[in-house]
């Protein structure tokens, strides 16, 4: 079944109005392999206001409770006038990803909700593929209208790094129970998170607080990041929805801090660049590999690699002389 | 101070001839960010015997005690016989990397043996730069006669399937303790391990027994990777050498059931491959930005989108249109 591409200034004016049908569509053009849905992205992306919203990532190994905390956040907040995007990473193979889009259900309150709109943005396979739909899929939820645009990622590969270049504001989830909770976070991610949360606190009160004050610890031998501000430490349940409100209050918090500092519009500044850098990355595999010599050259080479004929230095070399 | 550039013939001699300072020199030529230097380690590379180690990779999150587990088991393949290569990978920030590379110091056994190689391989930066360099780094060590090279991330990033992509059997530690022994272990890193070791057994062994139990049960879920083996899960404790030798008995066999099948040199080639990918985008990287109209315009533009005067993806298209 192929549907006809859609008129940009359609499904640019139906994204604007709120329609959420078309921002899904307009998502998945974006994510398409195929170049001219991505035009028909790139068109409607340009008609779109360019919208303001607070972007939040949100990380936390499997069973950190992601979901659950981000159905009980996003409840609060649409009731209290905000219009919410939950947008999800997920750069895993093929052999995962039905487990981890399979989450998305699991935000039972949110996803019926006319004022919130979750989405699980699908792999493009490479690295480059997810960052460059996950800007896409942000740029269309603001220009949507939605205020707060949270990017979920389960921490797969690189899948933090790349989140952390597209939000404001990070949030690091992690569990209350567990003798060391610096046990299993990436060393990396504990640095990049303004925000940790000790999540599923309620299922054991005790272990949550110690849980707070030694990760305080923690962060206090960390650096503070390139924005100047100290990361927070706090303690929630998404379940009884303790502690959630609190965590708002110190995201939207730090945001303003951020404002006032300069600190927001550097951020967002050093990530338009690193977009750039990324853009041309692509650009410049998509017309090296497309070359007719290249293409022409390839199968011999790689099969020459394959056997061990040649050393992958020598065929690289080869490759970029053609 | 400055050293003249060593002549390749004689370094590469050196190298051969098993002088573990030679290597070692070898090894920081082709780090270097001077292209002279790296040039000159190409020479070497291009001069040295081939090689035939069994490459293994070994991950785990800090506190997993890899550094205990590779002096254990480093001393006990020396004293077999064997010469042993351990190189770490830190693709971390300049911010942790003293913490990193100090784990180094903590291989007291096999750093002072002259049948073993024990080597930060520090980072240039770049996920490029570090995979470039690890190659090098097994390339250089393999042609100083090293049978065995172990290579070691400690799981910050990508470092993982960096490292992945360039051994024949990896292998994850975790630890005994602790309610989940899935709880933080990065999804995609669980389905690329060929070996899982519970480890620090000897701290809880009823603990650790369960954990086996566990992991294999998780595992039972995950289908088999390209090479066909399924994972293999056992108890081990660098501290008390317990389940080292079972360790490596479980790794050798894996290496020899995978040259049998064929899915040995099937990896490899694969690997080669990825090489020759990862080489390409590298040079036409550096190509572009050398390129004198792309130099010239760079500062002006990125000033614009820096300031949000021009878009990200409509200053990648001008950079490109040069």
């Amino acid at each position: 079944m192929t549907r006809s591409l859609p008129d940009p200034d359609a499904l640019a004016d139906a994204v604007a109005s709120g329609d959420r049908a078309a921002l899904a569509r307009a998502i998945t053009l974006a994510e398409s392999t195929r170049a001219e849905h991505r035009a028909v992205a790139a068109a409607v992306a340009e008609r779109l206001p360019p919208g303001a919203a607070l972007r939040v990532g949100v990380t936390g190994a499997p069973g950190a409770g992601k979901s659950t905390l981000l159905d009980a956040l996003g409840a609060m907040l649409v009731g209290r006038g905000h219009r919410v995007a939950i947008l999800a990473v997920d750069p895993s193979s093929t052999r995962t990803r039905g487990a981890i889009l399979g989450d998305k259900t699991r935000m039972e309150r949110l996803a019926t909700d006319e004022r919130a709109f979750v989405r699980p943005t699908a792999s493009g396979g490479t690295l480059g593929g997810v960052a460059r739909q996950t800007r896409a899929a942000i740029r269309m939820a603001e220009g949507a209208g939605y205020d707060i645009v949270v990017v979920e990622t389960v921490g797969v590969g690189q899948s933090e790094t790349t989140v952390r270049s597209m939000v404001d504001v990070f949030v690091l989830l992690l569990l209350a129970q567990g003798g060391d909770e610096l046990q299993g976070v990436k060393r990396g991610v504990m640095e990049m998170a303004d925000v940790v949360v000790v999540h599923k606190a309620d299922l054991d009160t005790a272990g949550a607080s110690e849980a707070v004050r030694r990760t305080r610890s923690a962060l206090s031998l960390v650096p503070p990041p390139e924005t100047g501000l100290h990361p927070r430490v706090l303690a929630a349940s998404g379940a009884t929805g303790a502690g959630v409100a609190d965590l708002w209050e110190t995201v939207e918090a730090m945001g303003a801090e951020l404002r006032a500092s300069g600190a927001f519009e550097q951020q967002r500044a050093r990530q338009r660049l690193a977009h750039v850098r990324a853009a041309v990355a692509d650009a410049l595999h998509a017309r090296f590999y497309a070359d007719p010599a290249v293409a022409a050259a390839l199968p011999a080479l790689d099969a020459a690699v394959a056997a061990g004929q040649i050393t992958p230095d020598a065929a690289a070399e080869r490759l970029l002389g053609l």
